[in-house]
């Protein structure tokens, strides 16, 4: 029939980079009915997806005139800007809308949108909080921030992805923040967890012989999360339960019973020193929440 | 009617140590109906428990000599040795029972069981997972180690304290040992919490507003605990979805959006070090679980 117009969407979405993540969102659009055009810089990642409905686009200025909706989901706002800012993208996406879901610090989001709004593209950020296989199923959570109406607007498409949506506010680097957030509580206490795995090995515990009980610790995370939240909304730190005195007790005999066992414990030094320097300031009787007071206090 | 003859036990068990978590324990023997008697080394501390109905001993030989079994549960084990190695305690603990609830590191709970056995004692260790309010309810956790058969005749009267009772072994140090494992879980996870807030607060967002994204985050650690555990027990570390190198680069931005906002990262600049140094050492394309493998790999 007819060649492409360029300038005519022929898909409802576009997805740039087809990493696992982008694949899993690539996949859980055409999954869902929605037409969707795909690109990543590396070639012959898209076979897959073709084989399975999507249009594989030669170049990224192609992928993009292909719909009015593109989706980018890159390893970072380095990767996202090679591609968005070469000359003939950057002048395809005009009156387009980017939602960009690749990972990065919230400064970059905002430099983003602003570098979007230079160029008369609409702009919203947005961080998957789950890993690929949740992508289309009701476990994949998605934060989203930038205009409201927009987000509005595309999210009949977005909710092709399956799972939960949030949009939690217009400033354009909330998600980012979210993200960063969250990411900081997920990998510390996995790291927390990886040591403490170290130190059962040690004590001739096996992973798996502590596991069910390191569930049971992961289990009253949530409750004591809503606790010390309040706490800190409130500024109201004195304990009730556990005072900094003892937490930082407790800290001493984690690192001796690591280092005990030549077990490298810098991750539980530092959050004894931040502890102790909070009691050394005269918090010694406060709970835990009040490091998040002293370590948002500017110097 | 006649005087106590104190070499006879008139209490089911004595309770050394009243601070909150002694008392909370005192408490829930007399709520069980189990004949309580009570001492602490600051006077003053048992009388709400004698109104209750325990019996308050005037020294800790005496309160020694009033059980067959001796619950003590003091700040640390230089706190349970400065009373229960007094020579008359000593000698009043001669065929009785001490189940040390008192918190340490392993080792110290290896070299009492030592002295115990050095003394004619019965000695069996434990750690409390929980806080005082949970004590007595179903949600109190109590682990136990130490000679199997000691621990099943004093079960029974364990028992009222309510909540789960878990031997974990004949190896007198175990209960401690997944005691600093569970704490280093929960203490390294808090932390990370605090620090979240810190930048999310940096970043225009509440606590509260946090909280229930955080929440989130804690409800899939324990399928994670899970799967890290079969990892690192068969030592099969190959990434299927975060690789260390994804995990790192997560970390940078966490160190640097935290360090823009002036906001200590010394936690997850630990957390990131351990991570980087095992990328160095080849094992980028690994899980996280790798971290267990190599800290417990002495130097």
């Amino acid at each position: 029939m007819s060649a492409h117009t360029p300038t005519t969407p022929q898909s409802a979405v576009t997805v740039i980079g087809l990493g696992p993540m982008g694949r899993a969102l690539a996949g859980a659009f055409l999954e869902a009915g929605v037409a969707t055009t795909v690109w990543n810089r590396t070639p012959g990642r898209d076979r897959e997806l073709v084989a399975r409905g999507a249009v594989g686009a030669g170049s990224a200025d192609e992928a993009v005139a292909a719909s009015q909706l593109i989706v980018v989901c890159v390893v970072n706002y380095d990767a996202a800007d090679s591609v968005l800012r070469r000359p003939e993208v950057t002048a395809a996406l005009k009156g387009r809308t980017v939602v960009n879901l690749s990972a990065d610090v919230p400064d970059r989001s905002r430099e983003a949108a602003a570098w979007a709004a230079e160029h008369g593209i609409h702009y919203l950020d947005g961080a998957i909080m789950t890993p690929a296989p949740t992508i289309g199923t009701p476990d994949a959570v998605f934060l989203h921030s930038g205009p409201l109406e927009l987000y509005r607007e595309h999210k009949p498409v977005l909710d092709a992805l399956g799972g939960s949506h949030s949009h939690l506010g217009e400033d354009i680097g909330r998600a980012a923040a979210y993200d960063i957030a969250l990411l900081d509580i997920w990998w510390t206490a996995m790291t927390g967890y990886m040591h403490a795995l170290a130190i059962a090995r040690a004590e001739g515990i096996s992973a798996q012989e502590l596991a069910p009980f390191a569930k049971g610790i992961g289990a009253i995370l949530p409750p004591a999360f809503d606790e010390a939240a309040v706490e800190v909304d409130n500024g109201t730190y004195t304990a009730k339960i556990n005072p900094l005195t003892s937490a930082a007790s407790t800290m001493t005999h984690i690192v001796h019973t690591s280092e005990a066992h030549g077990i490298d414990a810098s991750v539980m030094r530092a959050a004894e020193g931040l502890t102790r320097r909070a009691i050394g300031l005269g918090h010694g009787g406060d709970e835990l929440s009040r490091l998040a007071e002293l370590l948002g206090r500017r110097a």
